[in-house]
C-alpha cells in the first residue's frame, strides 16, 4: 500500500484500494424470517460510558463529571424501569472501568435478564493505539466483566465507534460473536477484513439512530441538543416503521447521561409502546440478535450454496 | 493520586479513583413531604451575568457588552414582573461586580422577595484559579453583597457551573447552606468531598434545564438558538411534570439576556401558569430549599439511622 | 483606565469601569405616542452586503462569492418586490463597493421610497481598524453613497454590529442621525460615551430578531440554518405582538442572501400581513424613526425636566 | 490585479473588480416556456460522494468509511426504487474513483435512464490545485466515466462546490454543455469568465436546497442534524411551490448517505409525489435542461437581439 499521508489525488489504486479492504461490508444478513413469526427485530443498546464518557480523553471537569454521574446515578435506573415496565431486553455496553466503579451495575443489568457487553477499558479511542495496547485493554475490558459477571461478555462495541486496523482481529481471537461499531448497513452484515470474509457478525449502529448527536450538550465538543425530543421520537419511530414494512431489524443507540432525563425518557417509552402497538415485534439483546442471524445464514447458505460479495 | 497527565489508558486504579472522589454526589436528599401539603417543588434561579459574562473571561466586545447590557436594562424587569404577577420567589446569582455596577438591582430583587446568591467575583472561570485567588475572590464577593445587601448570601453558583478542587472547601469556609453548580441528580443531594460527607447541600443545575444551551447567541463561541422557544418550553414542561408525578424538585435556570426578550418571555410565564394549574406547587428560593431538604434528611437521618452512600 | 490584557479577575475598578463607560445607553427613547395613533412602530431594515460579505475579511471563494450575488441578484428584487405590494418603507444598509457594483441598486431603492444606510467601505471590522483608517472608511462610504444618490446618508450601521472606541465620535464628526449597530434596550436610546448623552440615537439591533442567526449557512464559519423558516416567522411575530401591547418599537435585520430564497420569503410577507391585521401599524424607515423619538424626547426632557441616566 | 493578500480595505478598485469578473452570473437562461406545457421544471441530483466523502480530503477513518458505505449500499439503492416507481429521471454525480470501485453502479443508473456527471476524480477540493493538476484530474475522471460508460459526460460539479480560476476554462476544453457548483441564482444562468459569456450554462445548487446542510452527521466538521427531516420536505415543497408559481425552475441536491436512511426517503418520496399531485411538472436531467435553456436562449436571441448582462 503507497503513502496515505500525502493527498488524496496522489494516491496509486492499491492505495486507495488497500485502505478500503481494511474492513468492509460483506455478505448482508438478513434471515428470511424472524423468530415466532415476528415481522421485525429491535435490538435496543445502551452506552452505559458514565464518567468514562470524561475520563476517556483525559478529562478533569468535575462539572462533566457529574454530569455524567447523573447517568449513572438518575438515567440508568429509569431506563431499566422502562424497560421492566414493558418486558423488553436489551445489551448494555460498559467500559470496565465503569464497571469498576459499582460492580453491583452490571450484575442488576444482567439480573434483569439484559446483556452486557465490552466497550473498552475507559471509553479510549482505539485509534490512538497501538496494537500491543489495544489488545492488552482489549483483554483486561473482558476478564474484568467476566470476573465481575461470571461468564465472559460476548459483543463488542467500539468507544469511539471506528476502528483501528487491527480490531477486528482482536475481536476474534477473543471468541467474540459480534461488532457492533460500523455502519455500512441498516441490517447485520458478516464483517470483511482485508477482503475475506471474518465470520465476525456486525450489528449496524448509526449517527441516525444515536441520541447523542441529536441532544448531548458537550460544551468542550461544541455538542448541543439541536432537535427536540419530540423530533427524534419520530425520527425512531419512522427507522421503525419502515423497518417493520421491510422485515428487517431497528436498531437503536441511547445514553443514560443523554436520554435518561425526565424531559426525554418518554422517547423510549413511546417508541417501545409504538413498536408494541404495531405488534409482532421481536426485541432482542444484540446476543441473541448475532446468534440468530449467524445461524439463519449458515442454513441459508448451505441451502442456496451462495457466497461472499467481495468489494475493493 | 498518579499522574493525570499521562493518556487515561495508562492511569493506575488510584488515580482515575482519586479523581472520582474529589466531588461525589452522596446522600439523595428527596423529603417525604414537601411544606404545605405541596405535590412538588419548584425552584427558579436566574444568572445576572450582564455585563461580566463578556469581561470575566476577558472580552471587551461593545457590542456583546451592549447585548448583556439588555438583559439589565429590558429583560430582567419583564422577569421580575413576570415573578411577581404570579407571586412566585426565585434565587438570582450575581457577580459582585454586577452589583457594584448598579447596587440598586440587588436591593430591588431582595426587597421584591427574592433571594440574591453568590455567583463569583467577575463571572471568572474557578477552574483556572489557584487556591488563594479563588478564596480571595469568593471572600470579597461575599462581603460585597453583604455591604450592598445587609445579609450575607447563603448559597453559591459557580460561574462556570465548574469546581475547582478548593470550592467545596471554601463554600463550607463561607459557612454557605448550598452549592448549586453540579449535576449528578434531579434531587437535591448532600456533597461528598473527598469520599466524606461535607454537609453542604447540592442543588443541581443541569444543561437540559438550562434556557442559553437552547437560546444564547454568542458569535465566538459558535453558540446560537438552535431550537424554538415553543420548544423549549415544552421541554421545561415535561421536566416538571415528571417531577411532579415522583413529588420531586424541578429547579431551572434561565438568564434575563437569554430569555428576557419579548419573544421568549412566554417560557417563564407559561411554566408557571401550567405548574399553577396542576396545583399544589412549593415554589420556593434555593435558600428555603436548602434549608428544608437538610433539615427534612436530618429528621429521617436520627428516624431511621440510615448512613450517606458512598461511591468511589 | 488599568491593564485590560490581564486576567480579568485582576482588573481594578477603574479598569473595568472605563471599559464599561466607552459606549453604554443612556435615556430611553420611547415616545408617549407613535404618528397618526398608531398602536406601534416596524422599523424593518435589510444589510445588503452581497459579494463585500466575502471580500470584507479578505474572502476569495468563488462559490460564496455567487451565493452573494444570489442576494444582489434574486434576493433583492424578490423583498422590494414584497415591500411595494404592501407599500411598506424599510431602510437597507449597503456597504459601499456594494454601492460600486451596480450603482443603480441604490438608485432603484431609493426611488421606490426607501432609505440607504451607511454600512462601511466593504464591510470591515472596525474593531480591527486604527482612528485614522477607520475615519477614513467612514468618509469614502458617505462620499460614495452621496455621490450616486445626490444626498448623503443619515444613519449608520457597523457591518460588525460592534463598535470601536471611536466609532460613534466618527458617527458624530458626519453629523449623522442615528446609530443602529448595538442592543442595548428593545426601543431606541441615546448613546452614552464616556458616560456623556451623545447625541446621537441608537435603534437596536439584536440577534434574536436576525435572520441570519437562524438561517444562515456558511461553511467556514460552521454557521447553519438551525432552525426551521416557519420557526423565525413564529419568533419575528411573538416580537411583534408584545410590542404592540407594550407601544413600543419592532425593528428586524434581514439580508437579501438569507431571507431572499423561495421557501424563505414568505417569512416577509406574512409578517407583514400580520402586522397590517393587527392594524394601527407606523412603519417607518431608520431615519423617520431616529427624528421622530429624538423629537419626542426633546419636548418631553423641556416638559418634564428630566435628565439623563447614567451608569459606570 | 492588486494584492489580495492585504486586508481587504486596502483593496483598490481594480483589485476588488478583477476578483469578481473570475467568474460572474451572465444572461438568466430561464426559457418562456417548458417542454410539453410544463409549468415548470424540477431537476433531482444526488452525489454519490460514497467512501471518496472521507479519502478525498485525506481522511482514512473506518467508522466514517462504513458511514459512507452505507450510503452505496443501502442508501442509493433505495434512492433508485423511489425514483423508478414514479418513473423520475435524475442526474448523479461521481467521483471517478467511486466509479471504479464499484463499476456497476453508474451502469446501473444509466441502463435505469438516469445521467452520470462528472465530479472530481476523488472528491478532491479544486481550489487547492495548480492549474496543471486540476486539468490532469478532470481529463482521468471524464476518461474513466467514458470507459466504463461508453460515452462522455456533458456536465459537471464540483465537488467543494467551488471553482479555482481555471475550473470553467477546463470546463470548456472538456467539451461539457454545463457546471453545476455555483449559485448565482434560482433559475439557469450563462457563466461569465473574466467579463465574457462563457458559453457554459450554469445550472446553480444552493446550500438551501442541499440535504446534507440540514442533515448530515460529521463529527470532525462539526456538522450535525440541525433540522427535522419533516422541516427539510418542507423547505423543499416550499422551493418547488414558488418555483411552479413562477413558471421557473426547482433544482435540488441529495446524497445517498444522507438522505438514503428510513427516516429520511419520505423525504423524496412526498417531494415527488407532491410536484406529480400538483402536475405539468417536467422532471428533467440536468443534461436534459441544460441543452433546452440554451436552446431557447439561442431562439429568443436571435429573436429579440438582446445582449447578455455585463457586471463587475
Amino acid at each position: 500500500m503507497g503513502d496515505l499521508s500525502a493527498p488524496a489525488w496522489q494516491w496509486d489504486e492499491s492505495t486507495w484500494r488497500g485502505l478500503l479492504r481494511r474492513v468492509r461490508a460483506g455478505r448482508r444478513l438478513k434471515p428470511a424470517r424472524w423468530p415466532g413469526g415476528a415481522r421485525c427485530a429491535v435490538a435496543l443498546s445502551f452506552d452505559c460510558d458514565h464518567e468514562t464518557h470524561e475520563m476517556g480523553l483525559g478529562g478533569q471537569n468535575m462539572g462533566r463529571l457529574a454530569n455524567l454521574e447523573f447517568g449513572r446515578r438518575a438515567g440508568l435506573p429509569r431506563i431499566v424501569g422502562v424497560l421492566a415496565r414493558y418486558g423488553v431486553p436489551a445489551t448494555f455496553f460498559e467500559p470496565a472501568v465503569c464497571a469498576l466503579i459499582d460492580p453491583d451495575e452490571p450484575l442488576r443489568l444482567r439480573d434483569a435478564g439484559h446483556e452486557v457487553g465490552l466497550h473498552g477499558w475507559i471509553h479510549e479511542n482505539n485509534t490512538l493505539l497501538s496494537r500491543d495496547v489495544e489488545r492488552e485493554l482489549m483483554l483486561r475490558a473482558r476478564d474484568t466483566l467476566e470476573c465481575i459477571l461470571g461468564a465472559a461478555p460476548v459483543g463488542f462495541r467500539s468507544a469511539s465507534w471506528d476502528l483501528s486496523a487491527h480490531t477486528i482481529d482482536l475481536v476474534r481471537e477473543l471468541g467474540l460473536r459480534y461488532d457492533s461499531s460500523m455502519m455500512a448497513d441498516d441490517e447485520c452484515y458478516e464483517l470483511l477484513v482485508e477482503g475475506k470474509p471474518s465470520g465476525v457478525v456486525e450489528i449496524p449502529v448509526d449517527w441516525v439512530r444515536d441520541d447523542a448527536v441529536y441532544l448531548l450538550f458537550h460544551k468542550a465538543q461544541a455538542a448541543r441538543p439541536y432537535v427536540s425530543p419530540d423530533e427524534v421520537l419520530r425520527i425512531f419511530i419512522r427507522e421503525f416503521d419502515a423497518a417493520y414494512d421491510e422485515g428487517g431489524l431497528c436498531q437503536l443507540v441511547m445514553h443514560p447521561f443523554v436520554t435518561g432525563y425526565r424531559s426525554r425518557l418518554f422517547i423510549l417509552d413511546e417508541f417501545i409502546r409504538h413498536a408494541h402497538a404495531r405488534g409482532h415485534v421481536w426485541f432482542a439483546t444484540h446476543a441473541e440478535l448475532a446468534t440468530y442471524v449467524w445461524h439463519e445464514r449458515e442454513s441459508t447458505a448451505s441451502a442456496l450454496g451462495d457466497k461472499p460479495h467481495h468489494v475493493g
